[in-house]
């Protein structure tokens, strides 16, 4: 493998200073109901509301002078622009973000905040790479990927490394799955904890080409995604499929109805705004019944688009 | 005065293996906003959602074994119902909330869920008294009062304590004012902090008695509270009345406009959620310039009414 355990350690070494140690919250009524010792890791009140923050920081820090010189680049319209924009902005360098032209306004405003610069194009997955390449060709930017990077993979997974440290007896890991980078991270942090937890990958339904690899043996693409956890709608690569055939114990998946029951619980019991993608994690618990006692869930995000409060209802 | 700087201290060391230390949260954003260095204490992720776990344990406690024996009462619809309830099973003896009949089933749920007794009674505050005192002309309870109580209030300034422990260096705290519990508590904890940290309270124009009375210096009665912020209708008592005059700095008031203003603040960058008493705080900074520099914010609960959130527009 080209990541390491090893990586994690030196990730969390690196980018400590730049980002929030999170919080780590319980709730008993949340344990009566699920029946088992729920741990909570907040990565939704981490810096840029979401743990992208770790992975993008420790990428642009083991950038070379040279690299520095050029900026990065990436397409995203999602947590790990603003993450890139800012981890540029904290080390003095450029950073480029291609966003579909159709991404939501308050995405690209928080991109822009944080002093990157936004190059929309048409909203699709060949306008993106297309644009990306032609302006790479031209500024030799680095691209940093949101997920199928060493770097990235290996800050993502300091949430776990610092939530084993915080938790030490937890039994399972559970995190969402989209591209696989943070179920990726979170394994390694285990292998480097020397822990006996294991690590469960969660995600929709609608979206679920981990678990269909997971149970074949074979990576799948070109799947439709369909579900409102927007983070989770990307597919594994071959770095990330293969980390979770070495080092993951399961894939759950859950419905849609689950994401939002998750959401009003998180919400009405937690206090906290976690985005969709944030809540499939505990949504895996729902009519499910765990071998595991002591459970930790990585709340992986809070940035929730401002039109999906009207669509919630809490009870 | 019957209640004292060194009784929060006393009430610190009595009630923190039983309570949540709660951490203290920030948001460049929000001070770039607001052009202050701001400091959130989020009691909102205290045991049952409130800095009202703090006080309700602080005075149960402290009863004698003969009180005890005859268990706790209270008259309240609001977070002082769930933490009196939660601190009597904490400590195995029997607690009764007579509450209004037009109180939310879900806020019953929550007192009976803490295994207290919920008497109904009209919704009128003359029933509220008159069938509380009915009640321990039989049972001999003790009367927990949500504020006028001297280790109600020592304990409700243990949030401030415990702030100032987490932030050395403020130079302002601004919490909500109801009843006045928490600000007497809080001008309380400062003192025995002897920190030199101005005190200051916060009310919605549509329940200012606190500001009236600290205007006239005369207290107020009486007056209709008209404002969504459920928790800040009471008025302050003599004793709380007293400790404003002596210790506070300031009472800001501020717009049900700005209340929602402020909910969406912090929904949408601290990805918390308050009730709105909780916000009027952070709301007292709307449109106004401050002379403090580093300013510590209680987010004082997170108990909100479920069918607030169709109302919320986050932007």
């Amino acid at each position: 493998m080209d990541v390491t355990p090893e990586d994690v350690i030196a990730a969390h070494k690196r980018i400590q200073d730049g980002v929030h140690c999170t919080p780590v919250l319980c709730s008993q009524r949340l344990n009566a109901q699920f029946g088992v010792e729920l741990y909570f890791k907040c990565e939704n009140l981490q810096k840029v509301g979401a743990f992208k923050a770790r992975g993008a920081l420790n990428a642009v820090r083991q950038l070379t002078p040279a690299q520095r010189h050029h900026g990065v680049i990436t397409h995203s319209s999602g947590n790990h622009a603003q993450a890139l924009a800012r981890a540029a902005r904290l080390s003095g360098l450029n950073a480029t973000v291609v966003m579909p032209s159709n991404a939501p306004a308050n995405k690209k405003a928080a991109v822009l905040g944080y002093g990157a610069r936004v190059i929309e194009c048409e909203p699709t997955l060949v306008a993106r790479e297309h644009t990306t390449q032609a302006l790479m060709r031209e500024g030799q930017q680095t691209l940093i990927h949101p997920y199928d990077d060493p770097l990235v993979i290996a800050g993502q997974g300091t949430a776990a490394w610092e939530f084993i440290e915080q938790c030490p007896n937890l039994e399972a890991l559970i995190v969402p799955v989209g591209g696989g980078g943070l179920m990726a991270g979170t394994a390694l942090a285990v292998l480097a904890a020397r822990a006996n937890i294991a690590v469960i990958g969660a995600e929709p339904v609608g979206a679920a080409d981990a678990h269909a690899g997971f149970t074949l043996g074979v990576r799948q693409t070109g799947l439709t995604a369909t579900t409102i956890a927007d983070g989770l709608r990307g597919e594994l690569s071959p770095r990330t499929f293969a980390l979770m055939q070495a080092h993951v114990a399961d894939i759950y998946t859950v419905s849609e109805a689950a994401i939002w029951q998750a959401m009003g619980l998180i919400l009405n019991t937690l206090k906290l705004v976690v985005e969709p993608s944030a809540a499939v994690a505990l949504a895996s618990l729902v009519g499910r019944t765990l071998p595991y006692r002591r459970v930790g869930i990585i709340l992986s995000g809070g940035n929730v688009d401002p039109t999906l409060w009207s669509g919630l209802s809490v009870s």
